[in-house]
């Protein structure tokens, strides 16, 4: 396997595509159950992602040396979290958003109740994928990836941080207190995706680097979505723009101010690809990956 | 400890209270975190419920020899379950229910951002619970309980179950169908209470004995559902009555006619009874507790 990548958002767009079969191929088959219910998670795969998250745990799986087969599956569990915690944040009682990637969101397509219902059966799918043995031979390592994934993704993780952000439409908050909203709501699952391939290879040593990997990389991202909402294309991002904006929300844009905030941005991701110099060449395509975190445009 | 109940309903008050604070003590502490989030949690549990799964799961735990803190974080896991599936379900999008157990729903109390984000962050920690070694020291069958409680749960499960729920609002379901969506909605996690014991002390023979209770059980518990929702005392049972009655659903009890699902009742806790024949003497207060699932009145 080549260590270069020609063009970040074709070797993504090949990724995706063949990532989502494994999505697909995850779903539970439908007889006998609600159809509605199957389409709709179908339909939440179909209209995509970036899969960042994927990318950079197979990616990191690769250089410790996870075999495919297992990086594959954790990635898609991470995946389905990631994705129930959109067609939520989504709903009309959270952040009201009616299209996303360019789609109706999953409530517009189908109903609230379903958009509900695909949420929970998402998550519910996650902790199955990764307690069968297909994700790891060793119960212990399934376990452990098990017991982060929900840490990340709970009341002390991505919901914590979910329910600041709703919180913070009513008041307004500091620095401090927006990095630490960003550290739960996008930052937990990063951290997750960089360190599930050290749990998985059983490379604990790996585990300071990766998450202090994780932490620069998932503020960086953040900024940069940040940055896309005040300045990028609604078309080509595929969903509404300026949303914090208009409720008058405090982001990492305007508390910091635009040039900070790209100084910043650009600073973390050059401290990220410091922190994976121990790996030499086999790091490359990892490295390319990171800095389009803030090269992105959509 | 005694083999016999004195009075089942004392019985049962005197575990929930126990147990609550099983309950209170897993949820994570809130320092640094939303205090609202952590609120509406300790209130979802503070209302209360009959923890009707957990005291299933103990009982059995107990006939089959498993350690008492092992049954309780599984008892407990199974109950954060439920609590989200009944947060979400009295969502305005679902259920649309504004009391529960004589108090406001989450929703209500709160809002529904709250409400759909306690839901996610409950079923996150169930899993968290049952992936720690406290759980049991053998983490296959810490991974066991995982896959079950997932699939229990999901799209093949539970949540499978409401979606058939809420299309049954919309078209006429016949007595086949019903049964199925009633299976999967309550049928499944009262499946997951009765052999999650079978898998904590390995006794893996007794599992279809278990199923099979589990599954008359559950019938059982939701033809006595139908039947209070008909005949019941509003103020007794905490919840609005009469609901499928007014939104023109069919139920188990408009399909079969309200005396013969008094006798189908009967006949399935009859024959759940006698499948605990094997157990012997040690059986007696399941046997009690089967017996209450039809005799309750709330």
């Amino acid at each position: 396997m080549k260590n270069k990548i020609e063009n970040v958002e074709d070797y993504l767009n090949t990724f995706s595509t063949e990532f989502d079969k494994k999505l697909f191929d995850l779903i539970p088959k439908s007889e006998k159950f609600s159809s509605k219910l199957f389409d709709a998670m179908h339909y939440v795969i179909k209209v995509g992602g970036k899969r960042l998250r994927p990318v950079f745990l197979m990616e990191i799986g690769q250089i410790l040396g996870v075999e495919k087969a297992h990086s594959l599956r954790t990635a898609a569990s991470i995946e389905f979290i990631h994705c129930y915690s959109l067609v939520h944040d989504d709903l009309p009682a959270m952040d009201n958003d009616d299209i996303r990637r360019g789609s109706p969101t999953c409530h517009k397509k189908y109903d609230d109740a379903t958009a509900i219902l695909v949420g929970d059966a998402f998550q519910s799918l996650a902790f199955e994928i990764l307690a069968d043995n297909k994700t790891h031979p060793n119960p212990e390592i399934r376990c452990s990836l098990i017991n982060e994934l929900a840490k990340s993704s709970g009341s002390v993780g991505m919901v914590g941080g979910q329910m600041l952000d709703l919180e913070a439409e009513k008041k307004k908050l500091d620095l401090d207190q927006i990095l630490q909203l960003q550290r739960l709501k996008t930052g937990e699952l990063f951290r997750f995706s960089c360190l599930a391939s050290c749990i998985l290879s059983q490379r604990l040593r790996e585990i300071s680097i990766f998450e202090d990997f994780a932490s620069k990389l998932g503020l960086a991202f953040q900024i940069k979505d940040d940055l896309l909402d005040v300045e990028g294309d609604e078309k080509q991002i595929g969903k509404k723009t300026k949303k914090d904006l208009g409720r008058g929300k405090e982001t990492l844009i305007s508390l910091m101010g635009k040039e900070n905030a790209k100084k910043k941005s650009k600073d973390l991701i050059v401290d990220a690809i410091k922190l994976l110099e121990t790996f030499g060449e086999k790091a490359e395509k990892l490295i390319e990956l990171t800095n389009f975190i803030i090269s992105r445009n959509k």
